[in-house]
């Protein structure tokens, strides 16, 4: 292999001559290796955003040639599109709050803008990773905004995601409008209620969530670009701080704005918590829908049986038939996993010290990774169960008819001791409370089929008056 | 003791004569001995304004006979007001999803309605907990509306602590408004920064969670009262359902509305995770912030020292003198402690299954603790720590002007080499960034009091050409 | 009321002339008002046992008279015996880490040795509550100390506790021995199992838990006393040192020792984390019997009803013969909270900076609570639920014929591929596998006997060839 | 592409011709993107190790013919080897429970045992997944089997990097033994403490996370293999189960051990959770260390600059000559991640129900990345950071002098009130300790001398008395 010589503070170091990296994210490569991955890829997209709006608002301020800025500003679209992933090297649990990871783009743009200018890859003296593309910035203002940037960015296939999630779910809603079944508390028989509408309830709670990454993305829309390293805007000029946002905004589509106080954004990051908790309650939702359909879905014969999942795989390597309830299982683990991420992105957050938040990295990596797990799972949770479900209507009557649901529908009619007796005779005597009813007289067969209307049953009033 | 007999299901028991509650409440408070105290008293007036809202709007539909309800009402008036508080035995983890909370509730109010109507205690062929006091409700309504309510009652204090907290620290914000001194980032030497500057960016988080309270807010007032076991209204009749929101609303003072689809608030708990992450968010401030201010204060000599924290008690028992900053350790115990309740909370909300969640006494506990531990930390944080702040401005520039933070200031003149060539030189020589600036000779003493004069050096832009 | 003036460095301050606490006590107890709750007790004691300890080591090392050493004492076993309870008033989430906790015990100490003396409370020239109750000795080592001492005084109730559930575990594992049923993985029907061994599989989790509180208590021995503030030992005399441990241990029974290098256990808290580690795991298991008790014994009629729980207390407040799991629902809130707690403990444990940890008093009380919790929890399971299990085996066994889990055993006979012809053929005509294989000649009605025995099919080893 | 066609229950599907994987693989492929990454490579390794005991033991069982336990034998040598890895494509966070984890190894393995025996792939006849390489087992023993073996074998180099860890530190501990320095408590000068003292507290630390890898080698040596999909043993001939894990020894080299009650470890993980929460002590210590590190060596000039930490990368790309703490840092965001971790792992193993634990992927990918995170963080900590750790003697002893932590060493000589005198005049004059009891003539220039005397003031006792 051939290298190039590159020298910082700390001296000379070979670099591979083809690489777009410098000196600086050598070293990072190798001083980090700790989660064995690189930063997450929207994160290295969002901060190629940021260096392209602050090119473009350097040359604006007169601080940058325009030949350079544009070659900058091309270089940063090339990484826009995907381009030189691999050149992106160093460990997403990296140390120095981000500064490696702005070290890196700032290096792989240098060098890449260099090359579409025709010089040479580390002729810096034309194009300075520092002075040329890193102009007017700071890691601490960079990196914060390439995070508010690359979550945003990520927050709309989610909040598409569980669009479509909640409309899977209203879709079943209105499907099993009809399939009157017994509804449980504390996983005991209670009142009937339609399997329609349990299929509401979860498209309400998967509604709230859409309405929670929307309050999500203004949160986020704060930005400290502009503020430099410790928010004060020390040595970025006042043309370059009040152009550079809206070069931002142009950048990216985000409705982006610059912070009031910028030290405030550069040291706090309750902002990340919030919108992380946000998240949680995104998953706590996954978790207990997935739950409720693995439960509905237990048997075919010794559980409940209510719905049917779709068959995806066969589910036992020893067990003929057996099919499991794969996609809510995974559904769950990733609402896991996104509460635990939840908890590292609070130790970080609260983990700030005066001017600065020291664990940015483990914030990002954690709540990209959230996001990401979240999108997935509404995706896979729609395409591959929810949409496929079906019910067993007769099964949901049968167990049903079998408890003793009906008798607080009759405590109006007869009141709470007579019901009780009822429901008495009828276990003893291993009858449905419908039979025992019958039997009693107390009721006429016609009164008894308006009480036990499906409809009157599972709606505000009392059963058999509405 | 004397005794009165009562009954249920289960048998008979005595029940002390002087008691307001009856058998289940006696039942429930021998089946649970776990967290060792009763709910939280909010959460006993919020269930009381739900049974009296409840009350007036049974006698509203003709359910109930006015004067029951006037007998009812007046009850609950007094748990309101804090009586009878020693007859609410069941225990804050209770089982059963706070239905044992509600019938203490419902047994307490009969008994003392049947006094004020000059009936004995137990008589309740007059009025009955179940068929009066719980008439139209389920706990699986009552208790998650009067969760909701205990803690929008709570949050209004909490958000009072806050906005003084704020108040304290902007006020320390244009107190220390000239103090110049060092920012730290990752806890080295970075940039000059006003002290008051830090407390304004204190300032703004606290602000965000007082905007946090308030959406937290917006996010409770929806209620599922009405909605009886199932969410579906089930034995509720519609006169009732439609003014019992509007009754309880009067009583409480709160904008409370009825949820669209009640089987959902029924069964899905994510809104107290969700408001629980914003707690959250509040406490990694509080954290942030006192463990910034126990660092500015570390010291006396071997630390920091830039600021003085109010000298409150006696530090050590064997060190003479010793200071120590037991407002912001306390403060941030207490940010730890809602942090871990964040996980109850979480853990609670995701184990709902069917139609309803078995953890609501979990959930409320951790819940109204984590807002009550928040209010006394804003309140203490303030009054005992945060206002009695005094700074140590010479100690503060004497540590600015041994540090290299100037040399920053002098790149936009001099260019990186020739900076870090003075930082060399100063550390070399053991001299201040700005007596090596003067002998170099580079710039003028006028032009160096131009770039270190404190607010050019502190606002955005190159410092000297503001 | 009466006063008597203190002072401290701050200045005067009146103390009510019949308190036994002291000036710092009273600044202490208004400065914190967090958790609203005082130390736990058990924490009390146990700095009592170390005050008493080291009353005692400094009689013997010559260091305090033995009259004064006698009275210290005497007032020491009065607290340990439970007198003066009202007298330590210091809110548990106290900062300062723990020195408020330490100066209340020596001001209570103080006062009422001087008492038994007949002396007048606040006489400190004869008995000083820093000079002599508190001599040779910092908070520093104290609090740690008696932390750990609490938390082994309340493992072994917690220990006894789970000795107790885990007998009763295994007699309902012989109860059920013959329990034939169907075993459910993923809550889809899989193969026979025994009632029993299911019991028996939880009884051998409870098992490993008392092995872990063994393991605990081996972690929690080793205690910094002597290491005074720092765990340098500085003015703590090597008689004292040597000779305070051993009295410690006859103080309190318990097996302690002191750490060898005494800086780390004054400054690092894992072990802390780590036994909360090993509650959070008790925790698990108790949350996971909790559920598949619930699960169990879920119905009556729509549900899997293979056991039943005793029942308790009415479980609903609006529909009749409603009994539910209220015991396992609040075994695993108290679980849930354990967990929570473990994450409290965590965010103190690492917040350790250099010689000490200041949040000390969120690990002790996180901590001693976990305990209580497991211990009660154990207790109630036990006593209120599992004892009273019975279960329903005609049911079982219906489940189990019903369900397909048979056909596995007929794959060695038949093959993978007619078994599950079988399967489908028997789904197809609604009959059960045992019919079908009947009916299908493959195999002698005696085959199927041996082949479908209740104890061939829970065993290893092929059933029918066994 | 060519393909061949597979067959399953679902029906068939084309698997491309060159691929190990089958059908059952494909299907899990395209069901689970949830965390976009493999199993674990380690676990892969496990899996294969499994699977050759199996095989083995199934042949000295006269269950399986030589020839082909012969070449399913060699096949898994290969992937033991690390050959054939992406084939390996089923997500990490897989539903079923590790059944398509363990059906892509059954695929892989088939097929390369049928090209090793010369036939083609596919050829299912000769060698089946499920008849041959998955005989005798159930996922829900093979899975639970091949974590515990993935953690042990990833334990070894975590037990390694923290012993080395501990070496340096004690190294540390030696280097640094006589330089004294004022020791902080909750962030305030207290007392004199050897730098060399710190480190050996650190090193105790480390030493107590080795000797609880080595507790959680004990607990994770039972296994489950045998018990097959309920832990009964179901299908698994004795002669089979007595050999199999002798020859799981042998493969793997590690002392494990058949669980006596097999459904024990197939339904509880507990074991998981505790093993996580002694990884999380360690996180603990790490994290602590890192934080006191970056203390320590907080300045240069602005902070207390008592340590160097080795410069390995520019600090800033601003700031000239800024050097950060980034290994720390780094280790502090691992220590966090492996809190985070433990949440995760906590969540998964309460969630277990019944005869099983559907959320075992979850459980196993965050315990091994949490062993990986600590292995990494250990070795970079002590390769990167603590080998190269400098001190500054004179600054040490210059903030020792400044302080006021000598007072205490005089209260023996001088008592509490002249000591207190001496601190107040000492700050009013701006002068040392030291000084002002020259000058106060209450002791003597030797006798202060003996006292002050910095190993008189490090150890056990009264300074100047030893």
């Amino acid at each position: 292999m051939t290298y190039r010589i590159e020298h910082d503070l700390l001296g000379e170091r070979e670099v591979p001559a083809d690489a777009y990296y410098g000196i600086h994210t050598l070293r990072a490569a190798e001083n980090f290796e700790l989660a064995g991955r690189p930063l997450h890829p929207q994160l290295i997209g969002a901060l190629a955003a940021v260096k392209k709006a602050a090119a473009l608002a350097n040359r604006e301020a007169g601080l940058l040639e325009p030949r350079l800025a544009a070659a900058i500003a091309a270089a940063c679209d090339e990484v826009l599109a995907g381009q030189w992933r691999e050149q992106f090297i160093v460990d997403a649990l990296q140390g120095g709050a981000g500064t490696s990871a702005n070290l890196n783009l700032d290096e792989v743009l240098a060098n890449r803008a260099l090359e579409l200018l025709g010089a040479a890859k580390g002729d810096y003296g034309l194009i300075h990773p520092l002075n040329h593309v890193n102009l007017s910035q700071s890691t601490n203002d960079v990196f914060p905004t390439a995070i508010r940037i690359a979550v945003l960015q990520r927050l709309k296939p989610l909040s598409e995601a569980l669009a479509d999630l909640q409309a899977a779910l209203q879709r079943k809603e209105e499907e099993f409008a009809g399939v009157i079944k017994m509804g449980r508390t504390e996983l005991q028989d209670a009142l009937p209620v339609m399997l329609g509408q349990e299929f509401g309830a979860y498209a309400q709670a998967i509604a709230r969530d859409r309405w929670r990454i929307y309050k999500a993305e203004e949160r986020l829309r704060q930005v400290n670009l502009g503020g430099t390293a410790v928010g004060t805007g020390f040595n970025a000029e006042r043309r370059y701080i009040y152009t550079v946002i809206e070069k931002l905004r142009e950048v990216t589509g985000l409705g982006l704005a610059r912070a009031e106080q910028m030290m405030d954004p550069t040291q706090n990051n309750d902002v990340f918590a919030e919108v992380s908790g946000m998240l949680k309650a995104a998953a706590v939702n996954l978790a207990k829908i997935a739950n409720d359909l693995r439960l509905l879905a237990s048997g075919p014969a010794a559980g409940l049986a209510e719905i049917n999942l779709p068959e995806l795989q066969a589910g036992s390597s020893i067990m003929p038939g057996k099919v499991n309830p794969v996609i809510p299982e995974a559904v769950r683990q990733a609402a896991y996993q996104v509460m635990a991420n939840d908890l590292a992105i609070t130790l970080g957050a609260q983990a700030g010290e005066l001017e600065l938040n020291a664990t940015l990295p483990l914030i990002a990596d954690n709540l990209l990774t959230s996001v990401d797990l979240l999108q997935r799972a509404a995706l896979v949770f729609r395409e591959r169960c929810i949409k496929g479900i079906t019910a067993n209507p007769e099964r949901c009557r049968a167990l049903l008819e079998a408890g003793f649901g009906y008798a607080t529908a009759l405590v109006p009619y007869l009141g709470y001791e007579r019901a009780t007796e009822l429901v008495r005779r009828a276990r003893r005597e291993g009858r449905t409370i419908r039979q025992a009813a019958l039997e009693s007289g107390w009721l006429t067969p016609e009164q008894l089929e308006r009480i036990f209307d499906p409809y009157q049953l599972t709606r505000p009033g009392i059963a058999g008056k509405n």
